[in-house]
Order: C-alpha cells, then sequence, then structure tokens
C-alpha cells in the first residue's frame, strides 16, 4: 500500500540516486521482505540501494522531509527480525549492499577499511591476500555484511581471544538521523575527544545511524592450529580446564563444551560421524589453539602437553588431539552439527543467552534441571561458547506433542522462564542476536530500569523523529515526536 | 560565596549521608579547589565524600532538588582540569575517595571489582598478591582512582598490548542524573542488549554519571621481562622495526621513541644518567617484551634474536638488551626523565596529540619542522609511545625570551597551530587526557560538527539540567534547560 507521501518520497530518492538505486517491483522486493527463517513478515514502499556515502546522506534527507522510516539492511542475516520492516508497508528498506568496496587494505598497519555492505568472506578473502586474517567468523559469514556485523556487534566461534566487533572496530563512518556525517574512520588508538560514537553505533542495530563505512582491525594469518577433544564429567571440570589452559597459554582460540546426550544424537543423525574418544563421557570440550609463527611449539603439541598435565591432575577424563587437519575436521563437524541434529530430534525452542563464565557450569545443571522439572517431558540442553558464557539453551518438546500447538502455547513461556534463570544469574537475554523485534517485549519486561531509561533517552536524543528501524530494540521515550 | 539554595542543599545531604561524609571547612575544602599543576582554581559549596553508592543517590537526588551541580573528582590529578569546579561557588565537589573497597579479587575468573575510589597503585598491589596483574599504569597510580581512570579513558605505557582502560573494564556501576543506579558489574564477555552504557560512561569525564564501581580484566602476572635501547636514524625506519617486531611476536609492551636531542637534554640534566649506546644516532627507541610463563624463550633472548635480524637486515644501526634489571631501570630511567629534562631547558608548551600509527613517522619530521618554521627560535620536539600513534609533543621557547609574557602571547597560537596539524593529519586533539576545561573551546572549534551535534544531544538527554560537572567536555544543547 504506496500512501501519496511514500510517493513523493521515492520520486524525490530517485532523482537523487538514480533508478539504479531504487526498488519498487513487487517481486524484487519481495525477498527482503521477511527474515531468512521466515518468522517475520513486513512490507515497504520501495528498496533503497545507495552506491556511496552521499547517496545515503540524500536519501536521509528525504526521509526527514516526508517522514518516512528507513529499514537498514545488510545480508538479511538477522536472527531477531532486525532488518525486517513492520506490515504497514510505508517504510523504506535501506540495503547497504552496494557499498561493497574495501576501500583500503594494509599489513603494515593491521588494518582494513571496508564499506557496510562487504560480505563477511569477502573481507576474509582480501585479509587471507595480504597474509593476514580478520579474526572473527560464523555461520552466515557467506551473506552476512560488515555494517550488519557491526549493528549487531557480531561474536562466533573466535571471541574468547579476540573479542566481538566491538573490540575488533577501530573507526565508524556512518550517516546519522540528522544527515550528518560521523567521519570516524581515522584509526586512532588514542583519543579521547568525548564520548566514544564509535562504539555507541556498535550494536545499536540501525537506530541512531547508518553505518557505511567501518577501520578493522587485522590480525597476522594462522600458519597452523592443533584440536583436541576432552571427555570429562562436569562443566566444572570444563571450566577448570579451561583455567588452567588460560593460565598457561594464550594461544586458545575456541573452548566449546557439549553435553553427552547433544553428542549422541549428532551420531545418530548427521552421516559420517563418530565419536573422537572410545568410552563414554558425560561431557565433552573441543579445544583449538593456533599460532601465527612457527618459532614456537606447535599447537598439537602445546596440547598435547597441556592435556596431559592436566589428566594427570584429574582435570579431564580422558583427550585425543588430532593428528591431521582431516581429524580436525571431523571434530569441528560434531560441534557445527549440533544444531542440526536437536532440530532432527524434534520441535525445540533455542535461547542465545549469557551468564558471567564463573557462573555458566553451575547455570548449565541447575538452569537444565530447572526447565525440565517446570515442563515434565521436555528435554533441555546447553552447549557452546563456555569460555564466553555463551551457550545455546535449548528446550526441546515432550515426545509426541504436535510441532504447532507446542511453539503457539508452550513456547513463549518456557522462554520467559529460561530468561527469568538467567537474569537470576547476572545474566543477558541477548548474547549475540541482540534485540530486533524478536526480543523488544522481554527486554522491555526484564531490563534494569536505569538501562531502560537510558537506552530510551539516547534514541531520541539521536532520532526523535523515529525514523530509524522502528519498531526496534527500543521504543522512543514517551515525549517524543513520533512520525 | 555560599547562597540559600546550597546551605538547603548542604543541610539536606548532611541529614542523608552524615556529618563525615560533608566537608564546608575552608581549609579543608581548599585542596580540592585547584589542579595539582595549579593551572585551574575553582570555589564549591562542600566537598561530599560518599561512602557508598545508596550515599551517592542521595546526594544526586538532593542535587536535583536543589539545582546544585556536581563535580565528581576522584585522586584529583586530572591534567585538564577535569575534576575543578569553575569559580561561582555554588557547585559541590563530589569526592569518591572513601568509595574504596576491592569487593571483588578473582585470579580464576581474572576480574575484580573495585569501587572508584580505589587507587591504582592499591590495586596493583591487590592483583599481585592473588598472581596476577592490572596491565595499566601511569605516573600518577599513587594517587588517580579507578572511577578517574574510567572517566578518563586513561591510557599509560602498556596501552600497546592491552589498550585504554576502554579494553579493561568488563562492567560499570554508576549513579545517573536521573538518580537512578545503572547496575553493570557482571563481566558478561557477550552482552547484545542494545547500546553499551558502559563504553558511553568511559571517557565521559562525569558528565553523564558518577562511577561507582566497576568490574576491571586482569591478567597473568610477569614473570620476565626484556628491555633494549636501539639507535636508527628516524622515525620511518623505528615504525619500520615495530611492525617487524609485531610480526613476529605478541609480547611487546612498550615501544617508545626519543629524539636523538631528547637524549642529549636527559644526559645534561638528569644526574646519574649516562647513554646506552657508544655512538651517535638521531633516533632511539626503547622496548620492553614480558613473558608470563617460564616455558618459552626469555624476553631478553627474544629481544636480542629479533634485534640481531633487524639491524642485520639494515632496520636500525645499532641495539643493546639490558643485561641486567639494573641496566633496564636506568634505560626507564632516561624515557621517564624526559619531561624533566625538558622543563629544565626552558618554557614550553606541551601537547597530548594523537595520529594514525602510521601517518606518525611523517608528523613527528614535517610537524616539528613546521613548528620551527613558523615560531623562529622554538625548539620543537616529539617523543613518547610511537606504537600507539601518541607523542607529547612540545614546544620550547626561544632562548631568553621572559617566561610569562612568552605563555601569555605565543603559547596559545602556538597550541592552536599544533592542533591544527593533528586535524589535518586525521588525529585526535586529546590522545591521553580528555577534554576537561581546558580543551573545551579547542574541541569546539576543530571537532567534525557530527560528532559534536552527537556529544551534545548525548549529554542533553542524559543531564539535561546540566548538573552533572558542568562546563566541561561539551556544553548542553542550545535548547536545554541549564541550571
Amino acid at each position: 500500500m504506496t500512501s501519496p507521501d511514500t510517493e513523493r518520497f521515492i520520486a524525490d530518492v530517485l532523482s537523487r540516486i538514480g533508478a539504479r538505486g531504487v526498488t519498487t517491483a513487487h517481486d524484487d522486493l519481495a525477498p527482503w521482505l521477511s527474515d531468512w527463517r521466515g518468522r517475520y513478515h513486513g512490507a515497504a514502499c520501495a528498496l533503497l540501494s545507495p552506491a556511496s556515502t552521499e547517496d545515503v546522506v540524500a536519501i536521509v534527507e528525504e526521509s526527514r522531509r516526508h517522514r518516512v522510516a528507513l529499514v537498514p539492511q545488510g545480508g538479511n542475516t538477522s536472527m531477531v527480525g532486525g532488518a525486517t520492516p513492520d506490515q504497514d508497508g510505508r517504510a523504506a528498506i535501506l540495503s547497504l549492499r552496494r557499498l561493497n568496496r574495501i576501500r583500503d587494505l594494509s599489513a603494515d598497519a593491521g588494518t582494513a577499511i571496508a564499506e557496510a555492505g562487504v560480505i563477511l568472506s569477502d573481507l576474509h578473502d582480501a585479509a587471507a591476500g595480504i597474509g593476514c586474517r580478520f579474526p572473527l567468523t560464523l555461520g552466515a559469514r557467506g551473506s552476512a555484511t560488515i555494517g550488519g556485523l557491526i549493528s549487531t556487534n557480531a561474536g562466533g566461534t573466535q571471541v574468547l581471544r579476540f573479542g566481538t566487533m566491538r573490540a575488533l572496530v577501530a573507526g565508524v563512518e556512518a550517516v546519522l538521523p540528522d544527515g550528518q556525517v560521523y567521519r570516524g574512520l581515522a584509526p586512532l588508538k588514542k583519543d579521547n575527544r568525548g564520548y566514544s560514537i564509535d562504539q555507541l553505533l556498535i550494536g545499536a542495530e540501525g537506530t541512531l545511524g547508518v553505518v557505511t563505512a567501518a577501520t578493522l582491525r587485522l590480525v597476522p594469518a594462522i600458519v597452523d592450529r592443533g584440536v583436541a577433544w576432552v571427555g570429562l564429567e562436569s562443566p566444572h571440570a570444563a571450566l577448570a580446564l579451561l583455567r588452567r589452559l588460560e593460565r598457561a597459554t594464550d594461544r586458545i582460540e575456541s573452548f566449546e563444551i557439549i553435553p553427552g546426550d547433544s553428542l549422541a544424537l549428532v551420531l545418530d543423525h548427521i552421516p559420517g560421524t563418530r565419536a573422537p574418544l572410545a568410552g563414554r563421557h558425560a561431557w565433552h570440550v573441543l579445544i583449538e589453539a593456533v599460532v601465527t609463527d612457527t618459532s614456537g611449539e606447535a599447537p598439537a603439541r602445546l596440547l598435547e602437553r597441556l592435556l596431559a598435565d592436566a589428566l594427570g591432575d584429574g582435570v579431564g577424563d580422558d583427550a585425543v588431539v588430532a593428528a591431521s587437519e582431516a581429524q580436525a575436521e571431523a571434530m569441528w563437524r560434531i560441534r557445527d552439527s549440533l544444531s542440526e541434529a536437536e532440530r532432527a530430534a524434534g520441535p525445540a525452542v533455542q535461547h542465545d543467552i549469557s551468564v558471567p563464565v564463573a557462573s555458566m557450569p553451575d547455570f548449565m545443571i541447575d538452569g537444565v534441571a530447572a526447565m525440565e522439572r517446570a515442563w515434565p517431558g521436555t528435554h533441555a540442553t546447553a552447549f557452546g561458547h563456555l569460555g564466553d558464557g555463551n551457550v545455546h539453551f535449548h528446550v526441546r518438546a515432550p515426545a509426541g506433542v504436535d510441532r504447532d500447538a507446542w511453539y503457539a502455547t508452550d513456547a513463549h513461556r518456557i522462554t520467559a522462564m529460561v530468561h527469568d534463570l538467567v537474569v537470576a544469574a547476572g545474566g543477558s537475554i541477548s548474547a549475540e542476536h541482540g534485540i530486533g523485534q524478536m526480543k523488544r517485549d522481554e527486554l522491555a519486561r526484564l531490563g534494569d530500569p536505569a538501562r531502560l531509561a537510558a537506552l530510551r533517552a539516547i534514541k531520541s536524543a539521536f532520532d526523535p523523529l523515529g525514523l530509524f528501524n522502528p519498531g526496534k530494540l527500543v521504543p522512543l521515550a514517551p515525549s517524543a515526536d513520533a512520525p
């Protein structure tokens, strides 16, 4: 449904950025109106595809003039509906995909300047081409864009050593809701000129500005890795092992915990997988150590030495270090197949949560038990990034229930209870995926009042007209002049 | 001058936090009304010393009720007048020094929870007591407090490896201007519940809230260090050497550059110093490498090996690795005496600036030359943290000028020109010290308009009454309701 306002908006944008940047045909719009998992479906008056920062400024100026909201979108891989417009059809999708140049790349400086639409795997390739690495990766790397990764403060599997995007962004360029360009790309290691606008835009989900480019940290390329699999009796033993390793070396990049029954599911459902260890263990961890030069101890030798010591001291029950890349890949395949195996086992609700690392072992035991007690017949599982205090917390439906009915009735109440447990443990209801539209009400229900008031105050200060990704993350403060 | 408003405010605060927390006697107030370098002199109606976060809440509530502004103060070691009140005497100093408990300390978790008034050297000692290190240090460590270090995003001499406070703070507790307590101490490695309030408060100079406590990252204690001195022909050779070392190892914690004439000044003016190398060199670098376990190569051997390779390839002219702790201390004493030696050589204006690391060698040569050309008879020098893109940039007065007259006439214009050069090089007019009252006008003159508008919007959103450290960092937006 296109109202006269949006028609004039589209005509004015078209006159400023050209026809190639404006799509209104229904079939061309359709793929971008739903999230990739098909949970959220919206409508939009147009898909706008600027080719430059100046084009974005033009779009933002027209958006202000005509009071047409903008929904920024990168690779459309949000897990929380963060890039899907609402259903009234008056907003425009602002796609950053044409802003896809790597403006600069320097092994010496250890930085890349990438535009918002650069796809993560393309950045990986470019960095590798100069003997470097951008040390953040995740499943959607073939679609996810730098702008989206920044706007959601993405994490992934290498956070243990290098942190999330928040630690990897050295500078941001963005168009703010007032139409001004914030130019923060200079990679200054020390800069104390007031509040960090860079850090404010990281994780802001496009509600405070449109990220158009960023300066990113690169690190030396990996020259060798060691991968090990350890069987142990509890998450507490796993955390004790992690602490030992962290004291002994700073080469550990991954430390993933897997319950015995999740491993069994993988072995049952995923063809070609086999258990890395002979015996049965209640819990498992997958560890990866890497080096960036060959002058020191090989990472496989390092892991063998440290794990032999640990097992000798009773920390861990059995361990094996991959003897080849093929064995290492096979271990990672088990980890990467956990979600697929869980899905094959029946309908489940999944949660992306974090608690302080020190609290995680208790949470993994007590939280799972509390859920299964409260919801008889369900099966709860927690697995993933123990070292980040971030696990995937799945609750599988009782055997034989009707999938749709269960999702319609119990699933939301189960999620609310998981979130209550997380808050009681001092944790976060969104570790990695952000708030988007999916968790907005839960954030409002469970957020600390001081934090919520601060979020609303910032949103209202930056975007008093409410034109930047409305309906996501946080509502405007009540007094604000909504469109 | 105490007006009736402030009298009622003081009485109400006293009834809520007790007499021990309220000082109004002139002699007791005096030491806190000037900055430690004696450049700024203010007045205050009282010195308030809360003993708990709840006391701070009470003070903020009374501050709102009576419209009395608060000037947060920690160790009073600001370099930019950031903790000194203005001269009208209606504000109160809010001293955090009694909030000085270390609430928690864990080698396992690698964290400390310290209240705002904990002195940095006390935190160093506490961390050392559990085999850990808080990896940030600076000259004022015996006075500077955690709250002040956070509020100024302090840096120091170990930023190369561990970053500034921004990278070392895992969580913040603060009282916001609306009187609510923001409780963000839980050390969550992944947390995507919207804009980072922690990061917003870091470097905010007390203008957005009063930091009352923080969760800080600890790292393993150092067990061995190696210190080396290298003579080279240019800052470009120094940067080339740094890049080589960074590619070869991640053990380098300091990389300080010193011009030959600054070394000569130290040797002339500081008793007991001697040149580490026999020959004359145009430039020098001081390098420190550390290890936290003894299983690998000793850091002195590492430096010997890497420097021999570098010199063999023509990067660097001569080098010596300290053979003892005494030699290492003697090298550091030269570096630490540079400011004192510069002062002994005559009146100078100093600047705390940064540019991108890759631009620093040109800036050190061209910037110094431009200043000496524009101000005949002056002597300009740049030295310090090359690896952070942050040097001390001194301009010494022509020989024989009257000190006071020179400061009154030329100094400000010289500073403005240094700042212009920094901005032209894409740098920051405040690398480490913040803006405070000293650089506020320069920030307003030189700041990117989009950045300035964003700073003002945030300030007005958090502190619409303008009661938190008024006159520092950024003014309220014009429309705001000032007190």
